[in-house]
């Protein structure tokens, strides 16, 4: 197993970091290696905001659900779906018409730019040392964080990523069976066959907890899913995605 | 500058294979590193197919738009968003009402599940000497495809994957200026600042295929991306994800 392997295999999420900023360098190692990940058609159609400035940082925090890494971390990384520069491309090469940016395929192409910049992020900064943690937050009140941010039409957030020395280790939490995940040819069509794997799932997942909490939780994965799922989130999502001109056709 | 930096900022897809198969270690090795990607709330809302039957890839290929390197490489995974596994767990538990996956928010959740754990497949395959091309094609005809893989509701295609023992090495391709695509604290809001990052990128970028192509092609990547999102593509994906159970809310 190489070194990257071992990496990409001991990922844990670090939700405590140090008070120390990230130094200018590490920033840029971070932001150059996000570039360089593989991009639909060339299009680069994302953006990256880094966050400095400690209000705007305490500010973020309290609307992504006042989650205390939000504001304490070495840096802040908002990546963000992005067609406003082309939208100026278009300009620049005096194209008379609107650009078709209205359909969910286009908004797809930029969720998935922003999220593989982002996770190279992730593994330029784990692989200097570094902690991150993901912070779907930053979508609870989507439209006070893009104006915090003044994004334009055309830009909006997809993740945030908090990054930083870190001050814990919590170890790998272990995943579903490769089997549940992975499937050969075609998805499995056997419901018990996938069930039988959840439950086995659920046995490894109740004995981390309970390990990890000294018998305070030993909750079933099912039952995590479940009551997480059963209540609308973010309900807010699609309508100002649209006002950003996304998912209109 | 570490092993992993190197590999992430040395990125190129390949796009021609030697005529060999991924060993079944290799393939593990793959997907045990993408089911290591972070997850929003320990959700795992991401399947992998892997595709080893020959007529499977052949008819994903002529799907994906007659690309040579869909059916052409060492293996091929189609990474789909899948929320599937949550219903079952639903059943499990006897939660009587069905769960809360309507909404734009769910639907993003697991376009990010799905591209994270692509690129930590992506970056263990080039750790192991591998080469990658993510292919949108798989969303040409996505009914089509899912049909093919026989994918259930709420599991839908986001991107797919040939991986495999490369015969070109193609050298990186510029990015944009870091400064574009980099914004501290907000959002660039002077457009003329923008554009003028733009214009030196154009020139950055018509360098490069200059040299590539002896001379055939100089074009702007202004002018290339406007083309581009100048036509309609993939228009029934819209159609396609609220039929899969997604985006209707």
């Amino acid at each position: 197993m190489n070194e990257t392997i071992k990496l990409l295999q001991n990922h844990a999420s670090i939700r405590v970091f140090q008070d120390k900023q990230l130094t200018e360098e590490q920033v840029n190692t971070i932001v150059k290696s996000a570039q360089m990940a593989p991009t639909s058609s060339f299009l680069q159609a994302y953006s990256i905001i880094g966050i400095r400035n400690k209000e705007i940082k305490e500010k973020l925090s309290v609307l992504a659900g006042n989650q205390a890494y939000v504001a304490k971390n070495g840096h802040f990384f908002v990546f963000c779906a992005d067609f406003h520069r082309h939208t100026l491309g278009a300009q620049m090469e005096q194209y008379p018409k609107p650009l078709a940016l209205e359909s969910a395929e286009k908004f797809l192409i930029g969720a998935v730019d922003a999220t593989l910049a982002a996770q190279n992020a992730v593994i330029a900064a784990e692989s200097m040392g570094l902690g991150t943690v993901y912070i779907g937050g930053i979508r609870n009140n989507i439209e006070e964080v893009s104006e915090l941010l003044q994004l334009p039409k055309y830009v909006t957030p997809i993740v945030g990523l908090a990054v930083g020395f870190p001050e814990q280790d919590p170890g790998t939490k272990p995943r579903l069976p490769m089997e549940n995940v992975y499937h050969e040819d075609r998805y499995e069509q056997d419901q018990d066959v996938l069930k039988s794997q959840l439950t086995s799932y659920n046995e490894t997942i109740s004995a981390y907890y309970n390990i990890r909490t000294n018998g305070a939780r030993k909750d079933r994965w099912t039952e995590q899913t479940t009551n997480m799922l059963a209540v609308e989130k973010r309900a807010t999502l699609k309508e100002f995605l649209e006002k950003k001109g996304f998912l209109l056709k």
